[in-house]
């Protein structure tokens, strides 16, 4: 199973906040991610200021596209974002007119699932095209305050694979939820707080890659 | 009926190009509108840019909040927003913290109708204390190239109305439109590029002002 990619998620109040732990993790982080917050508080400034600071890594600007897709599309790859994140609420229609303008540019979208959606909806959006989704674990479980990792968790993700989507986990993963992951092909690792937050983001972030190492193998990671 | 409010929407990829027409046309316009697309290029830099200079208006923050309501609507609040924009997919446990965070600082949300809604649906926002719904036009007309108004938009604004809304009309409101809502009580006429992009934006919003007065009357405007 190829080695999924760690992603650090940058959601906080203003650029400042966000670049002081990015620059020190950063030779242990493969996706950085402008969160939905940093975007709303800085703007597209917050993507290009990314993308010049870190030029060889993937970018993620979570803007979570609902509607006036393509504008948003564009505001964020031209600001330098590789992906662009849109809500599983969205309509065909506008998931057509990103996806259409990502693919104009070689760039991708990834499609976060919010709860309501249907196994239906899911094989629809593969037959449109969309490759990439971002699973949360049960957000059920999250509302009476249990943050444990689930067999239904792992059971959908693994039927996301099924379909053929790159799947994100997102929401609160720590490092040792990963060997919980060893029989899930997941892509993307989304992890926030625990490296932003930590005293030392560079040894946090370094901590995550070894453990995905030892659960996957030190195989080449995911492209 | 009370006179409706005029709204200029700054739906633009920067801030100076926003400024120069809200500079023209300031002495004719009661609710600054801050858009989505500007709010995702600049960030709250230009809602806070807004608020300093026109610190009398009314500024609505259109963010469109569909998910983490709560720190979007701080965010915007923060930045000197009267009004947030949140949009009708939102879950009901959305809404209820966006307008519990509104209430405690004296502001307000407006519910964008997104295709979908329904009438039950709209008793319950009611029964929730959404005061404010920001109705378009037909999608479906529209996508058919028909931009004509019909008597369903009214009898739908009316509606509303009669449930205790205040309502805000959206997109693409032309001058010679206005006679039109006659019989409907509106809240805020929104216009965007009948105003920004013409070559006069000062005489062309005295234009909408001056027809909404001829229609209305010169009675005292809505608070």
């Amino acid at each position: 199973m190829p080695r999924p990619l760690l992603q650090l998620a940058l959601d906080t109040f203003d650029l400042p906040s966000a670049l002081a732990p990015m620059q020190q993790a950063r030779d242990h982080v493969d996706v950085v991610e402008a969160g939905t917050i940093l975007c709303y508080a800085e703007g597209m400034h917050a993507v290009c200021a990314l993308r010049a600071l870190y030029p060889d890594k993937l970018l993620l600007a979570d803007v979570r596209i609902a509607e006036a897709g393509s504008i948003i599309a564009k505001l964020a790859f031209d600001a330098g974002a590789d992906w662009v994140s849109m809500v599983s609420g969205a309509t065909p229609a506008t998931m057509e007119v990103v996806l259409s303008e990502a693919r104009s540019r070689g760039r991708d979208v990834q499609l976060e699932l919010i709860d309501g959606w249907t196994w239906a909806q899911a094989a629809a959006w593969r037959a449109l095209g969309i490759e990439q989704v971002i699973a949360h674990r049960s957000r059920d479980g999250e509302a009476l305050g249990d943050l444990s990792w689930k067999p239904a968790d792992f059971e959908q993700m693994r039927r996301l694979a099924d379909l053929g989507f790159k799947v994100t986990v997102a929401g609160g993963v720590e490092v040792d939820d990963l060997p919980l992951f060893a029989d899930v092909p997941i892509h993307v690792f989304t992890v926030g707080r625990a490296i932003r937050a930590a005293a030392d983001p560079a040894s946090a972030a370094r901590g995550f890659q070894e453990a995905i190492a030892r659960v996957y193998g030190a195989t080449a990671a995911r492209a």
